[in-house]
């Protein structure tokens, strides 16, 4: 075992020497903006078997922000850390008992960017084993296809991405720039576009909508004149994300504005699956091959009347009817498990 | 005089007791997010009669932000009370020659917020000083009109705000709100816009733009990639809004995603004066009333082949062909100080 970075962290492998009955396992990891979740799967030894569906799960355990955009370099890193270690303790297993781990975390973008993530992970754990970082939006890849990368991910959280992968390993991705660069099908873009809308009817620039009362009973605030302080006091963007059940309710209740920014939305998130399944030739050379479509998010999710996600894929099957879409059964932490041990397998028989 | 808020801001006066030639003055203010302007500007006893134009200005002082919001209170109090001493000092003349200050500040927007800056105001100047505290763009309209309130005020730098005022004292505003809530207008606006087109023809969700060339050129950045760490690493409006000149540039050389841009942000702009004149009655009842129309910030200043000034006039001239478009000759800190005149001669005639 390596030099401890974090004496505490560790502290119950004291207690529990070794692997109780000497299996083996691997970490998956999540880490996104808003929370981290790390998952202890057993590790199957054989690659020619398919892996048991559901998949096993020892253990689970669940932490803050990880990504060093947002909280520094040092916090991200304490927060991975602790957050493996509280998922191998609960499996009552420890760091003699890993074969492989990888870490999806957001704010992964650049080979730099693993590399530094790597290099630190490598000091907590032996050199047998194997260590794989990446962007988060991989896992949630992964949490629909059982591991394999193929195929593209739409993520529609608080953010939105679009990441796809080719069998011959080429990748792509659209959107995910933030808000700043016009993320606009996200939950973020879609609330802002609607504190927008209650702006504009205010003072006159846009037609009057239910938008209004909805949002400021949601806010508890008296008037339109409030949004600009209420949003300004603190521009979190999972903040102004969480108004995104108002928007929809106002749409299933027939409000035209609402019901605009949903279709806008729905077109946004389509247009960013769409460039991906084109650049990559997901779609194969006559544009009608098949591909799964992983669908992940909160903006995804059913809802009453309005569903976003059925919508979106409705958008894609008019340019690719070849679409599979999946909603995943399994989070985007057992996603990365799932790539770990789909990543050693493919190392062990090269 | 009464106590000193601050010793070392007005020590001068110790060395300049009283006004040397016993004339007296006004002090206008121009508090932005950006910078701070004072100007020291002669008192002229009657009101019968016309300022003289140009208005003769003492002395001019600058500093920095002064938006509480952004600065704090605290900071915002300490650098409006110094820039208006230097102002005094530049000129010559101290605190007893003051006849009437008006402060115009942004961020001022609600009755609570004049209260306060009144409050530490009149702990500075001498009980029979008249102070009037307003919002930064009611200055930037009666820099236009030689200090009267009335017609509507278009700003467009950084942010953007229409506000408009009635000879009898209504007033309306659009816009304004910062661009989380749609100032889509503004130069932040145009170049977040310009931004995202550069992100969208990179990841395929958008067409081919000379933005790319231009934008990264201007950043000193090798790839569209790097745009969201440039982006977010200091997401201050004002350093994504000095990217309007870049916009400008390609449109004229005729790239259609930059025209397109700028003729969105011509259509806001527009709407946010047509509201305001619109909720006013500005244009009288017939809709073809004249009144003026200031027109203040960088986005509006005269480019090349496009300008986004004059389109902005035309479009509101479809609607309201009494409009008269004004291009102030003095700047917003003048305005104040003729505000402050104004406002002190209707008290004193009452």
């Amino acid at each position: 075992m390596k030099r401890y970075r974090n004496g505490e962290i560790w502290d119950f492998e004291d207690e529990m020497p070794v692997s109780p009955d000497g299996s083996e396992v691997v970490l998956g990891l999540d880490g996104g903006t808003t929370s981290t979740v790390c998952v202890c799967m057993p590790f199957f030894p054989l690659s020619d078997r398919p892996l048991p569906d559901p998949v096993p799960v020892l253990a689970r355990a669940v932490a803050g922000c990880s990504n060093h955009n947002s909280v520094g370099e040092t916090a991200a890193r304490e927060t991975l850390e602790q957050v493996m270690a509280d998922a191998l303790s609960k499996s009552g297993s420890n760091r003699s008992a890993v074969r492989a781990v990888c870490l999806a975390v957001s704010g992964v973008n650049h080979p730099t960017d693993q590399q530094r993530i790597l290099s630190w992970l490598r000091d907590i754990f032996s050199s047998h084993v194997k260590l794989y970082v990446q962007n988060d939006a991989v896992a949630a890849l992964a949490s629909g296809t059982m591991g394999e990368l193929h195929g593209c991910v739409l993520i529609a959280g608080t953010g939105t991405i679009a990441y796809g992968f080719t069998e011959d390993g080429r990748e792509a991705r659209a959107a995910g720039a933030g808000p700043i660069l016009g993320d606009w099908g996200s939950g973020y873009g879609i609330a802002a576009q609607a504190l927008t809308a209650v702006v504009r009817a205010h003072d006159g620039r846009g037609p009057q909508t239910a938008l209004t009362y909805s949002i400021l009973r949601a806010l508890s605030l008296s008037s339109p004149d409030e949004l600009i302080g209420w949003t300004y006091a603190d521009p979190s963007w999972a903040r102004i994300a969480a108004l995104v059940p108002v928007v929809v309710s106002c749409a299933d209740a027939g409000d035209e504005v609402a019901n605009k920014i949903l279709l806008e939305s729905v077109e946004e998130l389509a247009s960013s699956v769409k460039a991906v399944v084109q650049r990559l030739g997901l779609c194969g050379e006559d544009g009608k091959g098949s591909f799964p479509l992983v669908m992940v998010g909160g903006v995804l999710e059913a809802n009453k009347t309005w569903d976003i996600g059925k919508e979106v894929v409705n958008c894609i099957y008019k340019d690719y009817p070849g679409t599979l879409p999946i909603r995943p059964k399994v989070e985007p932490a057992v996603g990365a498990a799932l790539l770990a041990w789909n990543f050693f397998m493919k190392e062990a028989h090269k």
